[in-house]
């Protein structure tokens, strides 16, 4: 199942819009999925992190893929995040994936649970059995607490389990001993937004950028540039988006990190018109509205308003 | 609805027995709370970390909920844990647990998310609200990697949001600001089983002890001797427990530290002949049957066997 | 030279005043000496966390030496702590101590570096070869990010390198486990203030409390109660003084936790009219007016002003 | 002090080769400081983590530094890490390179005492004011556990305080937030040997690679192509770096992950003729007969043997 050609290019983790009273919001959600693809993106993570997949219940995760998955009717691939505590509750949520017609999944180690390598091992095994589809490791240590490293991700390659790595520890030398390690097809994404020029030169085959959501069209002339060598450009473009990234501090220290950086991202869609609310998930604290005058002091900044 | 009397004594987070194909084994289960009724116990606690919850999936969550409730009757109250990664998804499983007919629900801060004190008492005001039954917040930092402060504990208290703690932080100065500043009617709850005559001496309320599946008799011989005043007794049955305990290290560093353990405690209850299968959910690495033999030394050793 | 009888009760490490202009107040350093030994404690522990060891120049490490071991000739036992990141500047510092007349040497784990338990038990055997004093280990996590193992400190008190520990770790339950585990005369010497009588109630011979620098009468009637098996009156001094401590925290977060405490420890033995300044080392931030008049009022309410 | 030119370049931390007794190897040290500069390098970082300055005593500290300044004699600039616990001890290190004739200072923030923004900014102030040098921040947090935020680091450069950074943090998000956010002259020196090129890509200007004591040729190699544009051959001999990196696994998990690394280094040097004796300063414990040839079958693969 393994030996299609490897992801590569931009694969935005696509923002869940809700509306005022936390529903999924789906004209949103088509609207921002336009958005993304007019911007170029070369596939689409649903249900990740960005997603606010921890915030939403199973019914609303299954909202998300049905309207994601016939909106894109195939024009680009489709990843799907099965994000939980375990494997027997991870399968659960490949099943649903798996049905919606995804093209990915992508899925973390076990948390909650204190595990060991061998257990990761098992469980990757297991998700790629069920899925029937390409998997891909999700490296989170911020919310996993687990490091994925190096020895136990290419031996899962070799093993034909893991199609790729979704890489978000932001430790750029085991990224690159992945890179340097890996035989045959097999994708490594940096989810890491600042650095995405560098992990491109080491080698990258993509990125998967919260930020993105609110930029696509930077992030994929970030990738064209770099994949016609003109490393200048891309090295400029990542700078760009650099500066626009600053948007994610506005909540500062009263609310979760997290909360302060999607609340960031949905009001810039907001403020360009894509979706209807900046609505985050409970039980974040939302930005308030000089935080929200503030993100579109960096939209502006960046030529985005 | 936090009226009540304080929850008290010895309150086992039940295991959940299941079969070689990892179903959960409802008439070995029936069997482990009758054992545990038979121990005296004042309460139980399901769907905790002990439980496995995190690797059961919500339809078995379900089994255990009816198989529990079904068959206590209302002898002794019986508290769910409704344990997921934010708000949103907890309140599905709280409405399962109380549609179930638990007299109380159990619910870590937020996880996996990187969350907030603002947004753990939004989170924690939520599911009082939803649920209409106690609620008791469970500190497990080695989870949940948030330790809940006395400040906030003690705040969701007053507000009567927070019936009681369950508290495996293994903080017992922490435990102690807790018992010392609680106002009125407030369960504390302590975890750390190897430490309960102290927790009681300095005001805990009562446990839930893992070990308790195993012995449940020398808790509850533990707690009325300290009830009575009788601490020299108290003392020397949590050593003897505490020798107990060591059974959990029969796994050493070939599994989860949480695999050792939970495969230890139901290692146990099959041979006491409590529980058919010494099965554990996937991916853990179950204990060999060296290891399993070793259980068998540590229950010899305590007159369990 | 482990031979002696264990080391036990209440073994306060001393502050270390200081002048306005950061030298040490050696003056003030005798009074506090008087005041502790007239406080009733059973020993004296100089150059820990709690005397700004951290803070403090190999030269100024030597004037509270002297100062001290000049001053106590021999009315109680005096240890001092070797603080340095690994055993060759450690080497130094015990040599420098056996020099002075210590009766004890305390001493880390290696930090700054990352260790391995094999390295750790090479560093306490060398450092008990060289002092030719009793050793004991000092288990600090929150400053040496490393717990000792109580199978690593039962180990060295079976080969005879350790003659006690210092337990700072707040983990009663491996407190426990070295109490029940050791053989022969191995003090077990906890520092966690807030949970001495419970310490004692499990076995553990003593206590080095830093808030003893401002109440050593307050630890050692409840050493005393403890010791004649009256726990009603150990628990009532204990819940006392836990109320006490609570002047640890008002510096707030403005600067570093225990520069805090520390500044809270000086400020009260400054209004206590024991010591001339409430000077604490550079980078720590001192307190101000405001939050020393708030030490004044823990000490009020405490009756100890 | 901070107007000269910016630090760039490759600038190795210098091991400290030790006799079989465990004193400084000076005829060894010579050598190896000959190797370096025959290796083209700018600069050398004396008394820096890989120069196992935890484990130097002052005394043998001093000879260090005396034996190197002695045998530059100005050829290249010479940075001094001093490193200790706290501003007092620090200065103390601080004032006997000063005397010794460095060119500048590497220091860290304070360790083992738990530390606060704002005691950081007062510790860097206090050294560069007693330095009378360009002070350089040492990013670390393996060893300090805490990490310099860029705005601190950015905060300390504009007052003037800090004259560049050397960030061994891996975070390289975070290392291009101080390239992009510095002003003026401000030297970014990546301690992250793997990742070179893309630091320098990003805009840093120079690495202190403890790589670079075994293969300094090639460093500089990587080096000089980035800065005359050449990337892709800076690519190639980062990648091949890389390669031979992989020799500090070799002691596995049998020590601590320092150990295992400086005694590749140290072996390798051994291996190459440039040092009398692989020896590690205690309680490290020393790599054995297979794993230095280990090390060699990595030299060979290298073509350095």
């Amino acid at each position: 199942m393994n030996s299609a050609a490897a992801l590569t290019g931009v694969i935005p983790p696509v923002c869940t819009p809700l509306t005022p009273d936390h529903e999924v919001d789906t004209g949103s959600l088509i609207r921002l999925v336009d958005h993304l693809l007019d911007g170029g993106v070369d596939g689409l993570f649903v249900l990740g992190s960005t997603s606010e997949v921890a915030f939403l219940t199973d019914a609303k995760r299954a909202v998300v893929l049905d309207t994601v998955l016939g909106h894109v009717a195939g024009q680009v691939p489709v990843l799907a995040g099965a994000i939980d505590m375990t494997t027997p509750r991870v399968l659960d949520h490949v099943a649903v994936a798996v049905r919606a017609g995804v093209q990915g999944i992508v899925a973390t180690a076990p948390f909650y649970t204190r595990t060991h390598p061998a257990e990761i091992a098992v469980h990757f095994r297991m998700i790629a059995d069920r899925a029937g589809l390409p998997l891909y490791a999700y490296d989170l240590p911020v919310a996993v607490h687990n490091k994925l490293s190096a020895e136990l991700v290419l031996g899962l390659a070799a093993e034909g389990v893991l199609a790729g790595v979704k890489d978000s520890s932001g430790d750029d030398g085991a990224l690159r001993e992945v890179i340097l390690g890996r035989r045959g097809s097999f994708s490594v994404l940096t989810g890491s937004e600042l650095t995405v020029d560098s992990a491109l030169w080491m080698g990258a085959d993509g990125v998967v950028p919260g930020l993105g959501n609110v930029d696509p069209h930077g992030y994929t002339r970030l990738f064209r540039a770099a994949s016609q060598g003109d490393w200048e450009a891309a090295r400029l473009e990542q700078e760009r988006l650099f500066q626009l990234f600053e948007l994610v501090h506005v909540g500062g220290g009263r609310m979760g990190g997290s909360s302060s950086a999607l609340g960031a991202f949905k009001a810039a869609l907001y403020l360009r018109g894509i979706i209807d609310h900046p609505t985050t998930a409970l039980p974040q604290i939302p930005l308030d509205e000089s935080e929200i005058a503030r993100v579109g002091k960096h939209l502006a900044a960046a030529g985005l308003l």
